[in-house]
């Protein structure tokens, strides 16, 4: 497994790569979600990369990004073990050197959920993720579905802009008691770990009340906002139920819908989601 | 010579493409200063590709999208006889399917000229020409000097956003009295073309004063402007004298140093420019 930091670099390297070519891009302090997506990138490519990379601008000037959990050491020994064959560590100054002004924006499905809580997140993503696509040049991409707005943005650019590549979204990844696995749930104390299970029982609720034969997406809206504010740690952010494909928010279920949410457990804002079908 | 409509033929004949690929995007309607991009093209690549595609994305709603000048026939005949191999002339729907939603757009040299001028231009020059560039997947592409602010946020993107292409800007070809070739010239009535040279006349002035040892960027902005404000016709949208690199408007020129602007003669906007060195 070779370690890179350059952008020549790494694209010298890929030259040499005949075949197909599984990109998994991360913001390292990897977990099983990570994983997973390593998995199925070496099961259906000739060559893994695996970029670490904490990105600056997906991060508002609040947020976490100067305390953003590292250990690197720790990664590439999990990313050996998994059989990847390059990994792309580059530093903020080579993705992002003096005078850097171009941005990759979506503009449709940005506008609600993260895009709405988190104003330049999403154009921070699809801008390093056109970076490292060019640089990398992947036959296929893969993203958690824990982050499903963002998947779905990605996707959307890539078929927009008739990038050469196809973006793979992967299950997430859960805790025994459903917590989607997350590089954040580090920030959790015992206490909030526990509360944070709420976001899983709200998404369960949702599916149930939809097995049952519920259409109206406010009142499902609403039973799971009840049940989270029951929480006492927790605040809602936002609760949305929108079409799984253009993410208009919805007033009446039609499948496949995607039920996604973000709550502050404490001080710690996770995010979470399931579809219905 | 291959003439291709849509994205999914243009790729795959690209994959038959082994070697230095050079391609030159036009807005058609081809004159001696796309033929020159085209004799470039054709001396340093294996392939030859040209774009035609009037891109709606860069102009304005008061703009001459509806009217811009077309004769494709004529364009495949001297593109036949410069030895190009293919040519994409795609359909609006084609590259801006429904629901359309990503942009690319270059921040800092964009905000002066052309793109205070025309406010979504150069973004709908930098979108349609990432598009362009991920479908014809160039090794080089041949951008006119004489759209110097186009060429220099096109080499910035590609820098930014780690596109695998080196850009080349290629001198403007001019009439025998000087006025740049544009296929914008066809709107001018023969008094408006005889006006029109006074584009050329108030750079060669700047020029002129600039080899005469004036270093002052204010002095050489008033002379021309006061050269172009005694042709009755001309009306200035702005005269600009920046640092060739960042384009950042100068009080002292240094160069190299980009002379450029913008007239109305009559109802049609020209623009030209020169680089004092």
């Amino acid at each position: 497994m070779r370690t890179i930091e350059t952008i020549a670099e790494v694209k010298e390297a890929r030259r040499e790569f005949q075949g197909v070519v599984g990109f998994v891009p991360t913001m390292g302090y990897l977990h099983e979600g990570h994983l997973a997506l390593v998995r199925r990138a070496r099961m259906e490519s000739d060559y893994v990369v695996v970029s670490i990379f904490v990105n600056p601008t997906q991060f508002g000037p609040q947020e976490d990004f100067q305390r953003y959990p590292k250990d690197i050491p720790r990664d590439l020994g999990l990313l050996k073990k998994e059989g990847v064959d390059l990994v792309f560590i580059p530093s903020v100054e080579q993705m992002y050197p003096a005078g850097f002004s171009t941005y990759v924006e979506e503009g449709r499905l940005t506008r609600r959920r993260e895009g709405a809580s988190r104003p330049t997140h999403l154009r921070g993503v699809t801008t390093v993720v056109a970076k490292l696509f060019n640089i990398i040049e992947p036959t296929r991409a893969y993203f958690g579905q824990k982050d499903a707005q963002q998947a779905l943005v990605v996707k959307k650019m890539v078929d927009d802009l008739n990038m050469n590549l196809e973006i793979v979204a992967v299950p997430t990844v859960r805790e025994a008691d459903g917590l989607a696995m997350s590089s954040r749930n580090t920030y959790l104390n015992a206490q909030e770990r526990q509360a944070a299970t709420i976001l899983w029982k709200s998404l369960c609720l949702a599916e149930e009340v939809w097995a049952q034969g519920e259409r109206d997406a406010n009142r499902v809206r609403e039973k799971m906002t009840k049940l989270i504010e029951s929480e006492p740690l927790a605040s809602i952010d936002y609760v949305s139920i929108a079409d799984a494909w253009a993410l208009g928010e919805l007033e009446e279920i039609l499948p496949p819908a995607l039920v996604s949410l973000a709550v502050k457990i404490g001080p710690v804002r996770l995010i979470d989601n399931v579809t219905l079908r």
